[in-house]
């Protein structure tokens, strides 16, 4: 395994495992939708910290879905990674899975693409070190990240 | 005043006031994302489920931007309504400002749509009670709503 | 609405709302007095704060009556409001009521009267905004904080 | 020292300690009202179930003055005794002070009253059990209890 | 009761009670690990700070085990107390145990060994006040804190 | 990677990752013990489930050591893995790594080694199942943890 402690940060995947306790629920006994969205927070801050060298700062959520309930006693882990590096800014991909701890089996529950935007100590956007995809999966995650954000920009200068 | 304690709710405007305290920061005294992201689904919760009569689960976030940075001892004001009621599914916007406590003026800091189903105690999605807008502006925000819910299908049943 | 997003603060009058989870609870399923006491005083904090333009900090609490209980599920919406002020302090009222999800129907739970006192950044008591009552209903008000507070300064001289 | 562990509890007195931490804090750097009250509450139904063997929910605050600030790296004290029980319900005092970690002199912050109902299963009040004063410190405490009682249920019958 | 209010601290007899509620427990309703750990933290560095006179930080857990479970509803009381103090740190040894309500009995659920350092405010270490056992079983304990750290020196010499 | 969403989980390594946010610290701004229990506890106890394949309970924490201080800003990494399963119980590891954000350092913090019991649904230690070591690196893992267990056996029968 080349990410044990004390090798190199895998900087553009990071992973974070819960235990759904009786604290993160609602009354239906079931993850409560603000404790999740924390965590998908701070799983996808820490891929854009690492992937940037700085604190990063949310900018957006451009998506995000709940696929399937999440219970208590249930383990989650969230896996994280950037999709693709623009001139100031990031989009990062958070995924949401359930394990069953009987069966092992992992069930998406939510998934989830935000924007990161690199900033100086002033606040002021700078360039965002560029991500090279090295496979064929990686670039196929680049293109659809700026056929995205094109959209975006282009629903935002129409309305 | 009409919605003072003893009268009626109007279950279509939810209203709540948070002060930001140390707790709720991140490394550089700004509420944490993920911290807003749960006040923001708690909001919009309330009103989905003033709205349907029951409680409701968040299905989805469309959209969501960070606007400007909240600090602590900053008092956040939360308002949530409810834009459309589609078959099973609303759409609720929900708005934070800061409040200057000196100046008592307010800046738009966030400002989010979500989804939230209509579900009954299996689960099963089940009709969301109608909304029947009343003024010129309240059409307005239905019309908007379904506009970006028909891009919202097409663009799942293109990808 | 007159006090939708972007108009003017109506400082005196404070709105806050939360659902209930599990993690608010006792072992018997109903909120937590802690929990509830410290909604109590943010709400009551955020109305001294809009009213006298700078952060507060709770003095007394001069009497607080559970009055039902609040369960796991239920919506809370607290209601604060600067009943006088004083020369260098205020006695803000708040009111906590659950609503019934299904039937709308609003449940006063617990009153609290709370005294804050204008402080400058070293800590010293300095004058508050004063407070003119505009209807009958808030001269009734100010007479009774008035009452009460005579009554808490002769107890406390005589004690 | 009687009350070492596995001792019989004296069950009419219940001591707390807490560190006090920037999640407990307001902007300021002291702790945050909502924060205290939520210990206090703790504290003095512990007592209160000590007394009456049975899970113990707060009724009342009578009377709470904050008389200190309490700082981030302070430790503090809570210590919470049965005042009097009447029929149904007892009266619990609880002392917060702040202990100088360099000097070890303690300063009394906060002082609370608090009533409790002694209620079965049901939720129905039932009689508590008696408390016997056994020293004149103690006798004086019940006296005072009473005339406290007094006074509000005369206030009550009044208004 | 010499340890009442007002009174010099009992500096190395630590006393914590907190009331188990659903927000600490795991999915079976005992009381999570990771909070009892918690409080067995704070009520250990507690009695070090007492003893130091400063902000007492933990260097080691050298023993901990759980011996009964602690339910939702239960009264928890830590007791924690300075076992010896070397030239630069601390043993502290904290107790857990669970009150019934109904029968008052304890019960031991938890013990732990915790090492403290005490360190000057640029973290270096600094010579920890001495600890002079007045009775047979203070001696007992200082006896065997001495053997505990002298295997542990030995074993980390020889690993 | 093998370990991407979808894949079946790798049972015996698991990975957490945590912003420290002041919600986290103790008034000298580093990451307060509790918190950094809670975590090790979190991550050894899925590490432990996912062995079993059912809920895991602490039973002990055998050797805990803070090694360097993690700040407010720090990402913190946990990796948990199990070093032996022996007939009902297991012995995990946890190490705790903060990473430098500029740099992506990464500086090992705390070294945790806990003991969980495979317990069915009434609570019974049942077998636990085997853990077949694989390479030389993995067998010297179970030969040292054998030989710790060995150690702790003793002692318990001596005292």
């Amino acid at each position: 395994m080349d990410d044990a402690p004390g090798h190199p940060p895998r900087f553009s995947f990071t992973e974070m495992s819960e235990i759904v306790l009786p604290q993160h629920a609602n009354a239906l006994g079931t993850a409560f939708g603000g404790v999740v969205l924390s965590w998908i927070d701070v799983c996808g801050a820490i891929a854009a910290q690492r992937h940037c060298g700085r604190i990063a700062v949310t900018a957006a959520i451009d998506d995000m879905q709940f696929l399937a309930p999440i219970r208590v006693g249930d383990v989650v882990r969230l896996t994280a990674r950037v999709n693709a590096a623009f001139r100031t800014s990031l989009e990062v991909e958070v995924q949401v899975e359930r394990e069953d701890i009987a069966t092992r089996e992992r069930t998406l529950c939510a998934d989830a693409l935000l924007t990161f935007v690199n900033r100086d100590e002033e606040g002021c956007p700078v360039p965002a070190p560029p991500l090279a995809p090295e496979t064929d999966e990686e670039e196929a995650r680049v293109r659809a990240a700026k056929e995205r954000r094109a959209e975006r920009l282009a629903k935002k200068r129409a309305g």
